[in-house]
């Protein structure tokens, strides 16, 4: 019998922020694919365009006027999923048919009043504005609200509905499926093994450098050892950070930096405007801010769809809805590539 | 304060079946689309494609010619994420590295001759030869596999790369998250409430007739209360049922039926060979078969992608991804368009 090689034979690998497991199949990367290839992203959304409500200047849905702004711009989404006044479905009546009250609200944030301009074209000074508004929200929404996610779908492939330079951020009087996980599986790791999660993490993943996407003195990315997507990556600080208002100015130069490189390198992979869904994790808070939350540590996620070019995805479908997600390449061939 | 009305108040749901929560907010339903709009798919398959290796009479990717098949056509996946003798990983070194063995088939069942006869266009009497096909792959499988995963990909949307109407078997040595979540929550439940999860809510269901697709004498087709995609669909027997092959003559039949009218209603809902990922749930197998496993029930998910028309439809991204799943519409809606 062969040695195992983790490139030629199939294996699970395990989740530990989401205590599941993923099908690595790296072998499944010489199939020929005969299937639905995207549309290339148009490459040249105009500068300026009056008719697009998110530009400078632009008549929104509602009819607000947009300011001429010539930095980040904030305002409320005009199609919240979240309102902050949702009257209460009412109690339960039955453990098969169980409602809950959501409160929130759902927020836009332009990146730069230009459209063609994405985070990676960006000046690390102008990244350090948006850093610090995502800090100021996460200061500003947390007291109300248990968790206040952040988040960005760039490109079309990722139900991106507006080609400008975006991020959204969604404050819930819930705390999530997702995050409720992470708070789970964090807070479990540091009774069990006396250390952060992903502190731990980070360090091992810095002294082994095979999963290494970029480094500096503050941050690592790396693809995840247990990744689904076949470029996803996990943004870690070195130091243990609790949410984003605790970061230092340095702290935020130098992720600013970090970013700009992690997505220039997305950008060239497959010479495209890379398209991903991403958004950060936090300690949640609302009442945990008063709580001890030393078992989380600051991350961000990022989930880009693209398996073999800019054309041709990975689609996570039946196999991996109804069972397990799985993988066509090792996340070590994802950091290599 | 107005009276709550799921279709104007976003609200949280919980999926019993995966112990988690989907939020509501039909309010979104109103804001415009302007996002990415998939290809209308192409309705002109030719009947039979001399170069398309699923087709009678066909040479595959490993050299072997298909018979002159004149029903349903098995054979192994010539590109398998699953083979039967990969070597073990080893074992685990540290609780964030951990890797486990898998061992597994994946197997490919064409469902007709033709290329351009989806299941609806089927005869029953066609379809009842896919389903007692089904129902002997459990039976063979079964015993060496705890888990055999019956699916199908419908349509290029849901990275089905090949267009002649087919479904794929992976059995897999282990147990998948997903079946693995609906064996803890069904067991919990059984212990619980002293009935089986899917047989009480059939029957809620049946009664209620809020959420019902079609049903006949042997089964029913709910939008479950805590759907997730806009259209997503569980199929339910009336009777306790653990797996594929306990089904009787007269249910099989009666389940040919009940496919027929549901996929024909889906494909005249935007008037489109509508894509979905499909899969059947039963009890698992392997060493699970000599065990007490009357808290499951047999189940099939369909889960369609199109949310507003053929060519628009849901992105489960951003928040969907890192927070919770959101709907735009009520399942009660879903169930009645
Ligand atoms: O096996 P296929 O049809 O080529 O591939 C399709 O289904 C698989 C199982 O859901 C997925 O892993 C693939 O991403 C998808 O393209
Ligand atoms: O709010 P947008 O950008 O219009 O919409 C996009 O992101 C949302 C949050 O992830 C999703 O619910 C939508 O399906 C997607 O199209």
């Amino acid at each position: 019998k062969p040695n195992f090689d983790p490139r030629d034979h199939q294996h699970l690998r395990y989740n530990p922020l989401r205590d599941s497991w993923v099908l690595v199949s790296a072998h499944r990367m010489k199939r020929p694919w005969k299937g639905q290839v995207e549309k290339p992203s148009e490459d040249s959304v105009p500068r300026h365009d009056p008719n697009n409500p998110l530009c400078p200047a632009s008549t929104r849905a509602n009819g607000e006027v947009n300011p001429e702004y010539d930095s980040t711009f904030l305002f409320e989404n005009d199609f919240p999923a979240l309102q902050p006044d949702a009257p209460d479905p009412g109690s339960d009546h039955h453990p098969l048919f169980r409602t809950k009250a959501a409160r929130g609200v759902c927020k836009v944030m332009c990146f730069h009043p230009w459209s063609d301009v994405t985070l990676p074209l960006m000046q690390p000074e102008e990244i350090c504005k948006v850093i610090d508004k995502w800090a100021e929200l996460i200061e500003e929404l947390g007291p109300t609200y248990p968790w206040v996610q952040i988040f960005e779908n760039k490109g079309a492939m990722m139900g991106c509905s507006n080609p400008h330079p975006h991020c959204q951020v969604w404050a819930s009087s819930f705390l999530p499926n997702e995050p409720a996980l992470a708070e789970r599986c964090q807070r479990a790791y540091l009774q069990k093994h006396g250390e952060p999660m992903l502190l731990e993490y980070a360090r091992m993943e810095a002294q082994a450098q095979e999963r290494v996407v970029v480094e500096n003195e503050h941050w690592l990315v790396v693809v995840p050892y247990w990744a689904t997507w076949p470029f996803q990556t996990l943004l870690l600080p070195r130091r243990h950070i609790l949410r984003l208002p605790d970061l230092t100015s340095q702290e935020r130069n130098s992720l600013a930096s970090i970013m700009k490189r992690l997505l220039t390198k997305y950008d060239n992979l497959f010479e495209v405007s890379f398209p991903y869904s991403m958004g950060w994790h936090g300690a949640p808070t609302g009442h945990y801010l008063k709580e001890d939350m030393n078992h989380w540590q600051l991350h961000a996620h990022y989930y880009p769809p693209l398996l073999r070019s800019a054309t041709v995805r990975k689609f996570m479908v039946g196999y991996e809805m109804l069972a397990q997600e799985q993988r066509d390449l090792t996340p070590e061939q994802g950091s290599h590539t």
